[in-house]
């Protein structure tokens, strides 16, 4: 189960002080937290893209050398997409008997066929390339269609309604509906499966289903939306539950995929005690919340400190699947079964690396994080509003420019200072000491590191998804505008 | 049970990711969490007043009008003290056959006998009048002394053992024994009684014992005294549990005076989601954690998101002794016993003043927070590394000096925007529907309040702890400097 802009914060067991996820912090306490838990990019389609390759975008190819440092992604003009070198975890599953289904936003390219989810170790699909995102005038842009399996069934806004004025639609009931149908039919089969269940809800402009609104003392479609995310994953939950043989056999995952989108104000998730959001380098960037649930498998109300990430989740899956993975290529990955059902604490050793783009920013080992580089904002963002910190600035750190720290890295220690609010002194030994451990960590991670062939680089109009599968059965198709690529622009 | 100076961000329930207070977060689990509960001061001496005496210190007089908007306390050198005509609580359940003791920091006034703890309804005490500070000339500052009823046993730092190289000390762990004493005494003698457990541990400096070095992942004195103050809470809850008829008789509330020191960087509490600290009126100045424990009378797990204060603790003190209080003057204090006890939510029209010195800053009331004046560091202690609010500016709010809003409130939702990030805009509807109600409640408060006289407008060098109660028998007395009163210079 993965979120779509959901911060850290948000769950009441991570201290959100209006508590409105009863569900999910029960099941945090029916099975194992992790606290420190990472993405592998501060947003959307690099982090997905991580997630089911099991490496980081630097080596999967979700960054951009268009310039430096700057966050890209998958918008309907995006050329690229997940490169057919690359293996999805979903691809491996899909080699044995597993049946698998995506259910929500893909994300990880549209513009050729071998970037479709069913034709990546998807069998089913329901749900959309990208986010469900503004209405549009399907000139300039279309808007975003809505498949089942290999075939758009609709375009949001057209036949798929969200009725924008008032933040509301039914989306995730149907996403909510569609899993527990398919967790019921895979099961009465007999079939393993693997659901890949990642509305995009929570994502700007959030929505909520009638009956949810003005539920959330928070008085936003956001806090209403998140509570009917609770309900969802209760009636998914459930489902599981009650079938022995299912909850037996059963591990669930949730997460999401990268900080609280902040710009988008007081209607937004939230980054609890850390600093700054989605976008960033900074903790609030990057952390998610995570729980792991398996009730004869995991202890209950277990929590586990140490760093794991996203990408841990291929090699972790594919250990309680028993498939192999191929061992041509490096994966940025733990298998993390030892932890969550031994309660080991195999991942304390870890290390966090955040990559901005092409740039890493910033390592974290242990308890030190050391900024090599920093950036929040630019300044002709800020002048139009959007700012990824808002009410958090640091000095020196939350820049709104690159700034090249590499000289004389900022350190900080996360749990004595996890808002990232002092930085240890360079005289001081602590700072030596453990400087002298990042520094080495990081020139190893890069004497070793093969970056992948960026595929965020190129844009084109005549990409978007004007006339996507299936369009013609339900006469939805858009006049392809003439092939025109060009450089993609990233302004942060 | 009072902490100092702890933040309410420190709970594991709370979200902090260290997750280092397990039996706390287990007592929370078994009792009543308060998620918006508030000191009646954003520091020490006038929060520990209005919670003795269910008065705001406006009322009640822990307050200067030297300059206005200033916080004052009592250092010692300060002249005043709690007043003859203010009544505590501990005065009212020393007229029936309660037996009270107070263990930890008095800080209510030490200059006369009338102010001494043992003329104000304690018959027994074990601690000082204020903090443990640091370590004194005995010239120009006599070091703290450390009681036992009414005559000092010794001073910090020279009989009273407290390594500030290391930060280490045994004080807690006598704090901690004078408690279990006087519980299993009382309890033996089949008296009820009211025990005022407030160490100053989490003040800094800080100090440990020695077994407890090294023992936080946070790698700081303040993370390893936290979980000696959980180890400690554990032994005193014990004694409770294991006697079957205490356990049915006894209630136990836990919070701190006020907001995290941010100040003391690093080496201090944590303020959560919220914004600043100690000493400021933004919600991580007053918010405080907050559990309520009594098995037989409190459901489980339950948690309440309304309004309520320190100053609540009188009545409901008050309402479970069935004392009653006297109605010549005016409380504000809401009793929670059915907010507790029935899992009502008596609480959800309650209000919350907040005022720095003489100066009504803020009042929230329901999920609103009107900002009338704000102020957090002044410019003079930003230069010399005093901050309040570090790593966190809000642009108009966290203001550096006492800034005027009364005519436009800042505006605030705090359940949707916790942290005081995003100003309402003055010109929606939710804003003007607010701001009226709001300003009603103000209008209302300040034409009924009648001001206390204000206690802590002087100083003078010959009331400093140079000869207390009992110096003679230990032969620590010291000269007492001839009396000079002044006003005293409050910075912040």
């Amino acid at each position: 189960m993965l979120m779509d802009d959901m911060g850290w914060g948000d769950l009441g067991v991570n201290g959100d002080p209006s508590r409105e996820t009863p569900y999910l912090d029960r099941l945090a306490a029916e099975g194992m937290q992790f606290t420190d838990f990472y993405a592998g990019s501060p947003l959307c389609s690099p982090s997905r893209a991580a997630l089911l390759t099991g490496r980081l975008p630097i080596r999967n190819g979700f960054y951009t050398t268009n310039i430096h440092a700057r966050n890209s992604y998958i918008p309907q003009e995006m050329v690229g997409g997940i490169s057919r070198s690359e293996i999805l975890i979903s691809e491996l599953l899909a080699k044995t008997n597993y049946r698998n289904k995506i259910i929500g936003k893909w994300h990880l390219g549209h513009s050729k066929s071998e970037y479709y989810p069913w034709n990546r170790g998807f069998h089913e699909f329901f749900g959309s390339f990208g986010i469900h995102s503004n209405p549009h005038d399907n000139v300039k842009m279309p808007n975003v269609p809505l498949f089942r399996n290999d075939k758009m069934i609709g375009r949001y806004y057209e036949n798929i309604l969200i009725d924008r004025k008032n933040q509301q639609s039914d989306i995730l009931k149907n996403f909510t509906q569609e899993a527990i149908e398919f967790i019921q039919q895979e099961s009465a089969k007999g079939n393993p499966f693997f659901l890949y269940w990642t509305p995009d809800t929570l994502h700007a402009p959030t929505y909520r289903s009638a009956e949810f609104v003005g539920r959330s003392m928070k008085n936003s479609s956001y806090g209403d939306a998140l509570i009917q995310m609770d309900h969802s994953i209760q009636a998914i939950i459930e489902t599981i539950r009650n079938e022995p043989c299912l909850q037996n056999n059963t591990f669930v995952f949730f997460t999401s995929d990268n900080g609280p989108a902040l710009t988008s104000r007081a209607d937004a998730g939230r980054n609890g005690p850390f600093l700054c959001g989605k976008q960033t380098t900074f903790e609030g960037g990057f952390r998610e919340p995570a729980i792991a649930w398996w009730p004869t498998k995991i202890a209950p109300g277990t929590i586990n400190r140490h760093i794991s990430t996203h990408m841990d989740l291929f090699l972790t899956i594919a250990t309680i699947a028993q498939i192999s993975v191929p061992d041509d290529r490096h994966y940025d990955s733990n298998d993390l079964t030892k932890v969550m059902f031994n309660s080991s604490h195999e991942n304390q050793n870890a290390s966090m690396f955040y990559y901005r783009g092409d740039t890493l920013m910033a390592i974290r080992h242990g308890s030190y994080k050391a900024h090599y580089w920093t950036f929040s904002t630019p300044p002709e963002e800020l002048r139009v509003g959007i700012n990824f910190c808002p009410g958090q600035n640091v000095v020196n750190l939350t820049t709104s420019q690159l700034t090249n720290h590499t000289e004389l890295p900022l350190l900080f220690h996360l749990y004595r200072d996890p808002a990232e609010r002092f930085a240890i002194n360079p005289k001081t030994k602590e700072y030596k000491e453990n400087i002298k451990i990042l520094n080495k960590i990081r020139d190893e991670h890069q004497r070793q590191l093969k970056p992948g062939k960026p595929e965020l680089n190129y844009c084109d109009q005549a990409v978007m998804s004007w006339s996507p599968p299936g369009c013609e059965t339900i006469n939805m198709c858009l006049p392809i505008p003439k092939s025109s690529p060009y450089l993609c622009e990233w302004p942060h």
